[in-house]
């Protein structure tokens, strides 16, 4: 199978690029002239190209909870709407979940997401006919209770096994929720496990000040010093949200090669924070990407809108216009992300994996179009995604999804039933 | 000339509303035998309609400046990229501008701006020809130039003469540029011919940390305290920005009956400040409108994007997720906004101006739809509004503005000539 997009604009210049397998395989100035055969031709006449963005922290199947308790203090949200109906979710909830975030991120671009999450094979199925790639991070908690922390080792390794049937487009990573719900035992165990399966891990780390609270109360030190006390640091980490960090802390992540993530989203709607040390964490050599998180908190899964967010939030908070250009969000989200995930995308160069989106360029947020990449970031949003290819396969065209409609409408009767909503 | 909308959603429920001329007549219960007679039916299926948005604040002809100098200090992108290619603009470049700018607002269901920019004429042409309202405010400033003052009295008053034969849809404002701009007397004679020929007034205010130093050098005191003492203020004068005021100049502006509009996306990008007092502004019962500022700072004018970056921004900087809260964040940008102009606009009841947006309820981002407001703003971007009504005419439907391809074309071909760009 091969698919050829004929002139589409790639920084600025009409490309003809050449697809086959999954695999970008030419990338050739477009001449009228060089039409090279393939089993699929698609005109990019007024659309640009850009890697598929990466969603590198979010929880799929809680699009099921969007707009599920809004403007509501942090610990009344959790306790009285996410968690009760969070643990009555089945497989098929997940599943249901998932697809229709699998449908919203690929209407917005992104064709990889690092999730975190229970009900692991339902994601993975939802992943798998979607055909999107994912890495998804079991999600465990053992409440600092032994006989949990023995149960959760026994669960991630069946879990493990379990995933070697995976699609090749899914990864298993572990997902330790965060330091004030696992034990250190158990984040040492799973520090180990990863290392010995070369597997990523995800953890929430640093998000509320609160967590820094009670980690000194707790341990007598800071987040990221306890995890390095501890000795699980290392490449494979990557932590979502790390709000709350010290430059001596920024160094230890730094030193171990442990990754960030910034959500920034989430961490103004709850409230968590906008201090994100974005420069610090550039200077001191940490790779930083962006994810949305679910959308109980974020609500949507946007990642134009997310890089949007981080790129304002930052030059806010820091009074700095100059802090976190767009040309910086948007390789945050797709070089750096493809990079920390150790998979071969976030680039349009021959050999790299074929990822990537078609950019409808005749809506007003292109025009003018003095420089695409700050007109994709601050005015664009994620309707202006046309056409989506992820892994050499057409998975979103002229900006439907195969049966969106019967997702949006299957995930919605789940998300009433689930919380017993009359809809 | 009579529309009805047949079974819209309207806080929940299938609801029929019947406009006549240019206002909403009946809102009923939607049934299916009571279908009134109209000239044209709009189907409401898994539709939801919202009043038109207000965009309190704006240079709409600024499209043409989209993305031209980004992530860039403040004053080298004023006096490198703006203030040298405005100059140079003519009444052409602004309408195309303009025409631009009203695509796009319609397109993300904005039916009202308040507006300030110079070639007014060129602008009311094209918010005529576009079906929107908008209020003009003749951007002036005299640079504490006596001769400039003189000047620009005789502009305003020749302005204000020609704009009585405008649409009835178009009010001329005044546009007193702000502060370190405009000289004392200046201000005086606009706050009197404003109240003489009870005009609208918005300037730029406290917008940034360098006008209130510049202001405390030049007058020994703040921003708001220099107005009070000028004695301009009234309930006639809206402040676009109003970030650095203290808790007697929020009293000050309270007693006086001014107004305030946020514009986070502009604060944000442009990195003037985030600490938006709208707890305070609120309390002391202070109007807070929201608007996007111009596209070169913004860089958009989709209002609903603009509505859930206030929401965030706000949360974020309190430190408060109950602040700011969605539900609040439409109704500064529909009630509010149309009590702040006198438009009898911003609400959908019976003797209202029929001014409505038809909001898609068929995509992810209204999937599961718990809570519809919060979708809106938190879930949502500008793209979900299907068909735009103003005035009780038609002026979007199915996502289509007439002629948009056109304007989009000319508007960018006005913009990459005054830059001197080539495209």
């Amino acid at each position: 199978m091969s698919i050829l997009l004929k002139a589409v604009e790639l920084n600025g210049q009409a490309t003809d690029i050449f697809i086959e397998g999954n695999t970008i395989k030419r990338i050739l100035p477009s001449k009228a002239d060089n039409i090279l055969p393939a089993n699929t031709i698609i005109d990019g006449h007024q659309k640009a190209v850009i890697p598929g963005l990466i969603n590198m922290h979010t929880h799929a199947a809680m699009t099921l909870f969007r707009g599920f308790g809004d403007d509501m203090p942090l610990m009344s949200w959790l306790q009285d709407k996410i968690w009760p109906n969070e643990a009555k979710m089945t497989d098929e909830d997940v599943y249901w979940g998932a697809k229709l975030a699998c449908v919203e991120m690929l209407r917005s671009g992104t064709t990889t997401f690092f999730d975190m999450y229970y009900h692991l094979d339902a994601t993975a199925q939802a992943v798998e006919e979607m055909g999107l790639r994912a890495v998804l991070a079991d999600a465990c908690f053992d409440h600092f209770n032994p006989k949990l922390t023995e149960a959760c080792k026994q669960t991630i390794y069946k879990q493990f096994n379990r995933s070697q049937s995976y699609n090749r487009r899914i990864q298993y990573a572990l997902g330790p929720h965060a330091i004030y719900t696992v034990s250190g035992e158990l984040l040492r165990w799973i520090a180990d496990f990863a290392k010995d399966n070369n597997l990523l891990v995800q953890l929430h780390l640093a998000e509320t000040e609160g967590e820094v609270l009670q980690c000194k109360e707790r341990y007598g030190t800071t987040p990221v010093r306890y995890l390095y006390q501890l000795g699980v640091l290392s490449p494979l980490w990557t932590a979502a949200h790390a709000l709350y960090v010290d430059d001596e802390e920024i160094q230890i992540l730094a030193d171990t090669g442990v990754h960030v993530v910034h959500n920034p989203a989430s961490n103004m709607k709850l409230a968590s924070g906008h201090q994100f040390m974005y420069k610090e964490f550039q200077r001191a050599g940490v790779k930083v990407a962006i994810g949305t998180d679910g959308c109980s908190s974020s609500n949507n899964l946007d990642m134009i809108v997310a890089m949007k967010l981080a790129s304002l939030l930052n030059k806010a908070w820091r009074k700095d216009p100059v802090v976190f250009t767009c040309n910086e969000a948007l390789r945050a989200t797709t070089q750096t992300a493809a990079d920390i995930l150790s998979i071969n995308t976030g680039r349009i160069e021959e050999g790299y994996l074929a990822d990537l989106c078609l950019i409808d360029l005749n809506i007003p947020a292109f025009t003018p179009n003095f420089n695409f990449v700050s007109n994709l970031v601050f005015s664009a949003n994620g309707s202006c995604v046309n056409t989506v290819i992820c892994d050499g396969r057409i998975v979103m065209s002229n900006k439907i999804v195969n049966g969106e409609n019967e997702i949006m409408e299957k995930a919605a009767q789940k998300a009433y039933t689930l919380t017993c909503s009359a809809k």
